[in-house]
């Protein structure tokens, strides 16, 4: 084998790996070795010669598990971090952040997805689903460069950038060339990558109160057809609702017609779903719909916790994504799996609500499933790919850590964890983070590039963001920021 | 002068420094200086002559704030960090955390708040609400030494450590002897550290379940007589509900009971007031009750968000600590900042709830005048001592920012921030980090030590850990950890 790291507490996610215990498939002194990406040993450090390997690493005082699963970015918004939070769900999109995301171009794009792709790997993110328009751009200038693999989903919408002149109740003109052209990306997409080891095309029709029926239709049967995952947001608040029942009447909602036309599926990723009823969710986990959460972002915008805890109940598939960084922040991986625990505790008031364990599982597993690439990712599986992160247990913010009477260093990782405890990563058996630095990237660079860009396009943007009057422009005026 | 921070982004959090913008008091191209430790210039760079200053440090690309404070803090418990999380509120201390801390030793306890200091500091964190029985103890081998501002509490209490085999409905034992031991601790803290710079003595009554009115009184009289703070734990959640009832009656509550013997006012400073009803909550704050909020800690333990952002509507003063790292993970004071935003509007279902700036008015002004230590500490005014730390702002987890129309990196700060954004920090205008290190501290040897010693109290606490059998015995029984 080429590589192998040994004598590690090893958090496999695979019950079945010989020598491991209970669900997550612990290995106290573990050994995970793999040839050209492929995981070809996982089990006890006994069990294997390291005169066999390469290259053998020690993971003595250290965690390694599966390779994070981030399954929902918008990667090229980290662009312009700290634009757009502190301000009501229905100003968002259209009074906050579109009147400056709107400045962006294409190219500044590509800087926010590097920055985002950087804190992504350095919290032991090894995939990302990517959610963008145009995004065979970034993958070919920033996810596959740096060598992460990444579900990429092509957007698709029949609606006009910029709808601040569009009311609330009023629904969104639709462009039918848009779309047109959003699924002409889609199939350019598969075409380009469809044969890439580290790349995964999904369509993405954005949203119900985006697309027409007609074109949801067209592209849900594509994808049934190539077997291939349509990425949409689901019922994500009240702006959305608000659109639907402007467009399909009172009472209508986006579960209940995508219900009624058939376009419920396990073809379907669903972001989001806390505009849903509890018996609509049940209704999606019954037919096999996959839901993303994204705790951080849901909660900046919407100052609502997704259902990720009640999809569970409902005997779902959900994974955990960080959606987009002016409202939450960031893309820490690590911080996501606490913030995930921590919402889900308070919007049930249960401290047992979404165990260290359980969030663990949404990371890495759930992640994978819900992106639909779990044959290759998401687990320390024989014949899995090796994604691999080597975590420091060593690190004052999780020590210490016992394995007696159990692992403590599970919710240590989850509750004391961020990028500061992650020395090295794996992709597809390739080493991208060595001792906590991204190999072969000038981060720098990248940081100043971001920094001149996002002040352009903050200066382009002043006047419009200043017109379209949110909250944060009360807030900046009277001193608060 | 001796030392000058120039050059930097100033987020003061004094309005009335000159040049300075806003309620935060920001300064754009500020720079702050002191002289034995006193804040002696705090303005826009081009107002002071750097030949002026023996040391200068160059603020570009950073932004410097006033040190943060965490209010609340038992530090010694950072030892058995992963002992007791996802538990039932009501197992938490007597059948999880507590028949393992029962094994710790003051030694175990002091290595504990040794790592507890570390990662305080290492996240910007100036000053340190303690709270211990034989916290002096702590004050002389942990925070004196490494040079931490330290509102050193007093715990004092009547009940015995062991409390496992006493019903929840059924009242502690009260031992007076424990309580007058814990009085003289307190008297002796008093008489050791009072003329101490860095050392502010508090009493504390731990909490109105576990002294008697009697001696609370005493106690209440003393510190009303001296001028000093009396930092309790108040009405935090149902163990504490139900031992009320159980000793004072049906429908009896601690704040009742407090109000009812005449022992609110400005002394008190109350921790956590989850547990009080909302019309308390206004009579405490109307009695000049200070409070201090810990999200993560209480979140993780009862499942219930702490009550920050009435306190404040209620009028009334609020800081924030960490509490505890066995439940939430630890001491990292911006992921608290970001957690308790976070929590907040997940807990108001308001995204406007809490926003960044009002974050940092709390981990900062808000924390030093809930110590009662706001004359020295909690901002950036000529005058106070140099608690100061240096931010960069070019770290890939909180760039880019920009400050036109307004300054992201306040948002970027609170939500994107962690230990590895500090660059500098100093206390009392002494530096205790420098580039993101802590300054002659072996910070592996203390994480080996504690490694050391938590091995040895789980192991001797294994066979009470499960006897006790609380929810994460049978969790793992059941291999989830």
């Amino acid at each position: 084998m080429d590589t192998l790291v040994t004598d590690t507490l090893l958090v496999t996610m695979d019950p079945d790996v010989p020598g491991a215990t209970g669900d997550l498939g612990i290995v106290d002194d573990g050994a995970v070795g793999w040839t050209d990406g492929e995981l070809t040993y996982v089990g006890p450090a006994d069990g294997v010669d390291t005169g066999d390997a390469d290259r053998t690493l020690d993971g003595d005082g250290c965690l390694t598990l599966p390779g994070l699963v981030n399954a929902h970015v918008h990667g090229h918004h980290t662009v312009l971090r700290g634009a757009a939070q502190d301000v009501p769900e229905i100003e968002w999109m259209t009074r906050s952040l579109g009147p400056i995301s709107a400045h962006a171009t294409p190219e500044d794009g590509i800087v926010g997805a590097k920055l985002t792709a950087i804190e992504a790997l350095a919290s032991g993110t090894t995939t990302v689903g990517e959610y963008a328009s145009d995004v065979g751009e970034l993958v070919s200038e920033v996810y596959r460069p740096l060598g992460l693999r990444v579900v990429a989903t092509e957007m698709i919408n029949e609606v006009p950038e910029d709808r601040s002149d569009v009311g609330p109740d009023e629904p969104y003109p639709f462009d039918r060339d848009g779309g047109e052209a959003g699924l002409a990306r889609a199939e350019a997409l598969v075409a380009e990558f469809d044969d890439d080891p580290l790349v995964e095309p999904a369509y993405g029709p954005q949203a119900l109160d985006m697309i027409s029926l007609d074109l949801l239709e067209t592209i849900t049967g594509r994808a049934r057809e190539e077997d291939r995952t349509v990425h949409m947001h689901v019922a994500q608040g009240d702006r959305e609702r608000r659109q639907i029942a402007a467009r399909y009447g009172e009472g209508e909602t986006t579960v209940g017609v995508l219900d009624r036309e058939g376009l419920l599926g396990d073809h379907l990723l669903a972001a989001h779903l806390h505009g849903a009823t509890p018996a609509e969710r049940a209704r999606l986990a019954d037919a096999d719909v996959r839901m993303v959460g994204c705790p951080s972002s849901i909660t900046a915008i919407d100052g609502v916790v997704p259902p990720v805890v009640e999809y569970l109940d409902h005997g779902g598939v959900v994974g955990i994504g960080t959606d987009q960084a002016p409202g939450p922040g960031g893309h820490d991986a690590l911080r996501e799996a606490r913030t995930t625990a921590m919402l889900a505790k308070a919007d049930r008031t249960d401290p047992t609500a979404l165990d260290a364990s359980g969030v663990l599982e949404l990371l890495t597993v759930g992640g994978a499933r819900a992106l639909g690439i779990a044959d290759r990712a998401g687990s320390l599986s024989p014949g899995k790919r090796a994604d691999v992160v080597v975590c420091d247990l060593e690190r004052p913010a999780i020590a210490p850590t016992v394995s007696e009477p159990f692992h403590t260093a599970i919710p240590n990782l989850v509750y004391g964890g961020g990028s500061d405890v992650v020395r090295d990563v794996f992709v597809d058996g390739v080493q991208l983070v060595s001792a906590g630095g991204i190999v072969g990237v000038d981060v720098d660079a990248v940081v100043t590039e971001a920094a001149e860009r996002a002040e352009r396009v903050f200066a382009d943007a002043e006047d419009d963001w200043r017109a379209a009057g949110s909250a944060l422009v009360d807030a900046v005026d009277e001193g608060r920021l």
